[in-house]
């Protein structure tokens, strides 16, 4: 099969990765190059998946992720949402008069304009796989009216309890979870006697790394944290100061590679887990595991 | 023929009007309706055009009118925009499945969403007739990807200075003049000795109605303004104090029914038009001089 791959345009697709929806789509360009298939990637001009061909899209700067932390009942665009909106309408248009080129589309763009475009293409197939639960409004009510007039759209989703999350709205055709390749993972059975605590994930409201250096200065422990910065202005004012604060106790590593990820997982006491949303998959609860390293997780309801 | 009209939603299509946008496309109905075309008009649920069957759309009421007084590089969305774009996906998907009762859809909303879900109808041919100038510069992009990627779309505007705002995004398929039946309008050949200026337009930072007050000021005349509040926060910010500051001499009449309208206007010693934009077609004036008033107007360049 010919396979084109639409990625979410806020970030790159390389490493290292800003969240889990980046490392899958990777992974999943890769598995399927693998299986025999033709893989075409549309994402930003900055992607770099190794053997997988990119056709790059110029993203101005002024387009960032959005902020699906605080749900509103009627979310305002930010500044660079037409920039990005043209951009999907472009891709989409191009899409549908090159559609003899694919036998599929699957796009994993999580943005209200990657919707409404992606009617565009009648040709072929499109399937969408929602990184994410039902936590933007703009795009319930986009699935739920392509729903209810009947258009034809695949819905996968990362898990059965993010798919629960569209019962109202839509129907989600099939869930298939995050895939992870356990044997690339370095299992790491000794610790040395002093090793920290560890948060991992993307550098957000939802993902609860407050919690985590609250959890690690209350339980006496060391923490590190890793993870892109993807609300900056939720890092600048919420977590800065904590780090500042808590001194040598904590300490950002940044965004790591994966295997550098893995590693530092590893040698970890253990991986706080707080998180402060309907957690779609959570891959690097998985991860932490496979490397050896129990997780210590909340109950989020 | 067998036309679908899509109506900008932000405001009713029904007396009086808003704007020009509004009063023409009650004119246009009426006027394919004479001619022996089939008419039907997807506009707000409260609209009204006598002998015009309308589609009815529940616009909730987050959805205002947009504000292009001051270009921006990159527009931000107001907190309705979602809404109504949902509203355009909906409306689109279902006029798509409907082709076969059309021969043509002829839209005139000035509305991202319009343009990009447009786009889902490919069975019978679209018309967007342009209201407004390249103000909009999400818009001017939206078209320029269109006409780049060779998607079929006609695009209309009213005057051949507003369609030379978009000579660099598209090509304007056709200039068709605002329409104006003469007739329809008293000429009033007498004025009371102490007949008042007057402003007449929506009530906007483009039109200029600020301007008018000072001008009517300098003169030593009285002045009336007619017109809808179309920026409520620009009405409320800037015009209500010159209002009260100004006491008899100004007073705002509200927005007008037509007829009452031209009636003020024949009684009125000239309509003040300093715009503070490229001014697409500028009906008010049209109708003024046809009332028998003569139009006191600034070059804008």
């Amino acid at each position: 099969m010919r396979v084109a791959l639409v990625a979410p345009l806020v970030s790159a697709i390389a490493q290292p990765y800003l969240g889990g929806a980046q490392a899958l789509l990777a992974d999943l360009a890769q598995g399927l190059i693998q299986r025999g298939h033709t893989v075409t990637l549309f994402a930003r001009d900055d992607s770099f998946v190794p053997g997988i061909a990119i056709e790059p899209i110029d993203v101005p700067r002024n387009v960032l992720p959005a902020n699906f932390s605080q749900p509103v009942q009627e979310r305002s665009a930010d500044p660079g949402f037409f920039a990005q909106a043209n951009l999907f309408l472009e891709l989409f248009l191009k899409l549908r008069q090159r559609s003899a080129e694919f036998d599929l589309i699957h796009a994993h763009s999580f943005d209200w304009p990657a919707f409404a475009c992606s009617t565009l293409v009648s040709d072929i197939p499109v399937v969408h796989t929602l990184h994410l639960p039902a936590v933007a409004p703009e795009i319930n009510e986009a699935l739920r009216v392509l729903h209810q007039q009947g258009h034809p759209l695949t819905l996968v989703t990362v898990s059965h309890a993010c798919a629960a999350t569209y019962a109202s709205y839509t129907t989600i055709d099939r869930v298939i979870y995050n895939g992870l390749d356990l044997d690339a993972i370095p299992f790491n059975p000794k610790l040395p006697v002093d090793a920290p605590l560890l948060f991992a994930g993307r550098i957000a409201p939802e993902k609860g790394v407050e919690a985590a250096i609250e959890i690690a200065e209350k339980a006496g422990y060391r923490l590190l944290i890793a993870g892109g910065i993807y609300d900056r202005h939720y890092y600048e004012r919420r977590i800065v100061p904590k780090l500042q604060r808590a001194g040598e106790r904590v300490t950002y590593l940044g965004q790591l590679e994966r295997l550098a990820l893995w590693k530092v997982m590893g040698q970890s006491l253990g991986l706080l887990f707080p998180i402060e949303w309907d957690e779609p998959f959570g891959l690097t609860a998985v991860e932490a595991m496979a490397t050896g390293t129990p997780v210590i997780a909340v109950s989020y309801t």
